[in-house]
């Protein structure tokens, strides 16, 4: 009873879908933050349910930690496999496998990413909303109860999987949800799979629930003379009810970071960028609602479009503001934070925590999902100096108390990974403790992503 | 250790808010359904969250059952003591606690009815909008994940809970979920809790989202040649997007109750209810483009108003169509369905339905809230009629086996109970088992709720 050993069952049946080379190794054992690199002992491609089950048996057999992954985007040190054992690669596992276009739901395999899967969507005049901005699996982003630019009007990864099927530990196979809209037919346990991050099962299938696309959409964008006034913006559009499809604030350094990247010439000041989707007339009027609310605020001149064309360019913009912001420091890794706090508190969040990052000695873009509450700090540091990732942890842990202090949550979207471990006391108090006792219920070996969420021992 | 010893026990501490009296203990011994009356060996009334974890940890010392009870509104047996032990009744802890209007939440007591709190929320502007149509106590509401006919719209109690404080079987109290509109921090406990029916905790406090008073609403009643037509209509109507906050449906057995008990006359045909909210121009475009797939559906006039007189006295028609329906057969009992199907299942599941219950000998009069694929058929049989009870129970399977194989549920909103048990394990296969598993978990000693939603044993 080894890794070793289950390696070695898993191969005679996986054959060369049990990769234990270094390279794939090492990608399986890098991380888009800061953590360092954590090898699995082996990675494993499964290509079906039966075989995700199988899987799990024999690692559970012989005690060796399964670390799902999906395409390795998560932030928090989540897919590292810091017990050992096999990091289990969904990317063969990346069908879509129905379409019921009445019901607006569909059924996918875990490896399928958003991109991919909004691709064969097209010609039915459906797409699926949630979108990370990565272009990750919809298993990894149910794993983290994902979100994102389009959470304000769609909602996360919590509102849009309808049902799961999941291999547990032991590997029975068990199917969550249904393809009704509602029901009150006992513990919601699609809901308790999404956001635990691979602890508790493996997601091998998801039903997920369509959008019709908008017979109209707008976007806009805003610049403001200040951080305050910007964020007092969306609090305003927020509580008028206004339902934005988008809403999404950059600071001056964001968007000094985004001109560069992608050769735009926006005021460097802080930037509200903004999606409209309804109607027409719907469109037009909510676009004019907030064009009032901008300009009571001080906004500048609202920037506004129907061109499918701009808002592409707009999003594509906004999409690739972490490699841009990681850009004006060539080299740098990122700590990227994620905090979200009540409406009411987000401008005195946001200014309170600009003003710390502005006296301290690192870069650290702020940016968000502000429409929710969400903004990051992508807190930029030289790889390997200590004073540096000292200095970053210092000032992401300041956002997480005041986060906390505020009625908040230290992860808005990003998940819990290694990174917000020692925060699930402060956050959840005997509530992490209840997750634990789920945790031993469900996978009494902890071999499903040890280490992670919880503490077991 | 045992029920009597944790009575007398409980008596010492919380005096004459522990009541053994025959009649107070019928009360709570009472359902609103068909079940057999059982009463609890006392019921007790606590008046904090503190009381409510001492009677916890005096209930777990002793082996007592605790079975939580709102108002009792619950059609499925869900709030009988089945296995002896303490009813919990919940009303005197009732109080609005907390309005943020700024975040659109509020924090209250789960005795608390929605009529009470929208009551004291009218000033601000704000409203709770899950509508059971019963006035249920907000506690019970979220222990049933119930809904009812603005869910179309605003989700049921599952999207409109952000947060509990809950008291665990060993007197343990947590807090789940947060102020902030989404978080990625670990399980979702608030949702496991949300549905749970008293079997792994008592809610003592609720978080709940709040919305804005739309700026415009309308009703509009529409009277249909046949079932088929009117179901038809709404699945059009969801398919095209059209935001409905309320869409229910009334068969025309329902129509002529309805007719009966509250002095109307509308034709005796199968109807649809409806209510748009919005901007006053987002109002007008809906209800326009319900109004023409509404005749391209054979639907009849569009009886639309905004009169805020007649939108009340449709709904209140509405809400009492339950108890229209049983004085069709004067001293009746009702065994009510509860089914929730994908909206493409649904025309043919309340058609094949009805047809089932034409040829049969009780009448079952039909209605739902067919914007979300649900609805009931209110099975009336005469008490004591054992051929009758047989024939309704027929009838009743018959619905939950279409349900199923429509890919759809049992339960759309009433929940499990005594009543739905024996479909889970169709429903759920091996999740089923899982939920025991949580519930051994949460609850080792089986004292919350026994012999509800899962089998333990
Ligand atoms: C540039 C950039 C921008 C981002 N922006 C956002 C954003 O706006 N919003 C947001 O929410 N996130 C964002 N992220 C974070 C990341 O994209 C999300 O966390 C995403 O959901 C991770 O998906 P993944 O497929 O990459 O998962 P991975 O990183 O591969 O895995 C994440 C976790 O899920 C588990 N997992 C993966 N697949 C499965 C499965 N099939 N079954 C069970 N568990 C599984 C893994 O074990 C791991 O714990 C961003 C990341 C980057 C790099
Ligand atoms: C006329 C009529 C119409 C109805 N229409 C609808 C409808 O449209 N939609 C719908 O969803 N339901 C409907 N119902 C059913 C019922 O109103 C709901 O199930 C409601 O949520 C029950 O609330 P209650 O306060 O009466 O709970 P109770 O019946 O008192 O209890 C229900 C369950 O919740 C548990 N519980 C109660 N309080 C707590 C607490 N504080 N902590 C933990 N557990 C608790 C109880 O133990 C029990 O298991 C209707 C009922 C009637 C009579």
């Amino acid at each position: 009873m080894s890794i070793e050993t289950a390696i070695v069952a898993l191969g005679k049946t996986l054959g060369d879908r049990v990769q234990t080379g270094e390279s794939v190794r090492a990608l399986h054992g890098a991380n888009e933050s800061y953590y360092d690199e954590v090898l699995p002992d082996a990675v494993v491609f499964p290509r079906s349910t039966e075989e995700v089950a199988l899987i799990a048996r024999t690692c559970a057999e012989h005690g060796c930690p399964i670390v799902p992954w999906g395409t390795g985007t998560s932030l928090e040190g989540h897919a590292l496999a810091v017990k050992g054992g096999i990091s289990l690669d969904m990317s063969e596992m990346a069908a879509l496998l129905e379409v019921n276009a009445e019901d607006m739901d569909c059924r996918v395999q875990p490896g399928c990413t958003r991109e991919a899967l909004n691709e064969e969507l097209r010609a039915t005049g459906l797409f699926f909303p949630v979108d990370p901005g990565a272009n990750a699996s919809l298993g990894g982003m149910a794993a983290t109860r994902a979100s994102g630019t389009t959470a304000v009007r769609y909602g996360t990864m919590r509102e849009n999987v309808l049902g799961l099927q999941v291999v547990l530990a032991d590997g029975r196979v068990i199917h969550t949800g249904s393809r009704a809209r509602k029901s009150s037919a006992g513990y919601d346990l699609t809901k308790l799979i999404v956001g635990s991050e691979g602890t508790l099962g493996i997601i091998t299938e998801l039903t997920l629930r369509l959008q019709g696309q908008p017979e109209a959409a707008a976007s806009a964008v805003c610049a403001f003379p200040d951080i305050d006034s910007a964020v007092a913006a969306v609090q305003a559009t927020m509580q008028m009810g206004v339902p934005m499809a988008r809403i999404e604030f950059l600071d001056a350094e964001c968007v000094r970071a985004v001109n560069a990247w992608d050769r735009r010439d926006m005021p460097e000041t802080p930037h509200l960028f903004m999606e409209f989707h309804g109607s027409e007339a719907g469109v037009a009027e909510q676009a004019e609602t907030v064009r009032e609310i901008v300009s009571e605020f001080g906004g500048g001149d609202f920037g506004w479009s129907t061109a499918q064309e701009e808002r592409n360019r707009l999003w594509h913009a906004r999409h690739n503001a972490y490699y841009a912001v990681k850009a004006l420091r060539p080299g740098c890794r990122a700590v990227t934070t994620d905090v979200c706090v009540p409406i009411s508190r987000l401008a005195e969040a946001v200014t309170e925590t600009a003003a710390e990052i502005a006296q301290s000695a690192i870069p650290g873009p702020i940016l968000g999902h502000v429409g929710d509450g969400n903004f990051h700090a992508a807190l930029l540091i030289e790889p390997g100096h200590e004073g540096e990732l000292a200095e970053a942890k210092r000032l992401a842990h300041a956002m997480a108390e005041r986060a906390l202090r505020m009625g908040g949550t230290v992860t808005g979207e990003h998940g819990v990974g290694i990174g917000k471990k020692r925060y699930m006391e402060a956050e959840h108090g005997a509530g992490w403790q209840v997750m634990a006792e789920i945790k031993r219920a469900l996978d009494p070996g902890n071999i499903l992503n040890p280490g992670k969420v919880v503490e077991v021992n």
